[in-house]
C-alpha cells in the first residue's frame, strides 16, 4: 500500500486498519518508533512498536511502546512517571519506521536526561555532553 | 560500555574504537540511523548503518548507510544527488540507535518529498499531508 500510493497527491486517505496491514514489521513484529518533542524538535528516544502499542496510543492519546527487554507493552512513564502524550504520529514512505510527536514530562531518557542521545561522535572519540536534569534514583525510586 | 558509563559526567570520554566495538548491531549487522536537519529540526527519515558505513560517515563528512535492499554501502545522494552532510553524529544510550544530524540538499525522501514521514495517522485513516519539493523523475531520471 505505501509503496503503491507513494505518488498519490496531498488529501489521499486509506483506512488505518489497511496502512497497519501493511506495515513492514520486522519477524519480531516491530517497527522503530521516534519520538521528537513536538514543540522544540529534539529527538528524544527510539524505541518499537508492535500493532496494539500503535493502536492503543492512537485510540488513548498516551504513547505506548513494546518493550523488546520485558516483551510486553510499556505505557511510556509507566514506572517513572515521565509521560509521553501523543501529538502526531507518523509514517515513513516505506511503512517501516514511525514519528511520533510527543509531549514529553521531564526526561525521555532512563538515565535522567532529557534524551537518550548524549554521546557525541567524532572520528575520534565519543564523549558525553549532556548531564542528567533529573536524579534517576528519583525516577525510579518510587 | 553503553550501560557500564551511564552515570559519568559530561565530558566523560572514549575511543569511537571502544563504542563501535559495544554497538548493538542487529542479526544482520545494523542499527538505526535517523537523520534530521540540523537546523530547523525537521526529521527527514530513518535508515540502517553498519560499522563501515559509521567509520565512513565519521571519515568523509558526507552520510553513508547500508542499504539493505541492495546489500551494500548507500552514499546518500550517490544516484539522486541529494546528498546530506555530516554535522553531527550522536549515540543513544543503549548503543542501538544513531541521531545524525545533517545538512540535506533537497528532498530526503526518494518520492521527491522533503522527508518521508508524509503519511499522518489518527484512531481512523491515515493521510498524506505533504507533496513533492522536486519531480522524483528529475531525481532519478538521469
Amino acid at each position: 500500500m505505501f509503496k503503491h500510493n507513494e505518488q498519490q497527491p496531498e488529501g489521499f486517505q486509506a483506512s488505518l486498519k489497511e496502512a497497519l496491514d501493511n506495515l513492514a514489521f520486522n519477524d519480531a513484529g516491530l517497527v522503530a518508533a521516534i519520538a521528537q518533542q513536538h514543540d522544540s524538535g529534539e529527538v528524544l528516544m527510539m524505541a518499537w512498536m508492535n500493532r496494539e502499542a500503535i493502536e492503543e496510543t492512537l485510540a488513548t492519546g498516551r504513547v505506548c511502546y513494546f518493550s523488546r527487554s520485558r516483551r510486553k507493552l510499556w505505557r511510556k512513564g509507566e514506572s517513572s512517571g515521565q509521560v509521553q502524550m501523543l501529538k502526531e504520529l507518523r509514517i515513513d514512505c516505506d511503512g517501516d519506521a514511525l514519528l511520533v510527536k510527543v509531549d514529553q514530562t521531564g526526561p525521555a531518557c532512563h538515565t535522567g536526561r532529557r534524551d537518550c542521545f548524549y554521546w557525541k561522535a567524532d572520528a575520534s572519540n565519543v564523549t558525553i555532553d549532556k548531564a542528567p536534569i533529573k536524579d534517576p534514583k528519583e525516577l525510579y525510586g518510587k
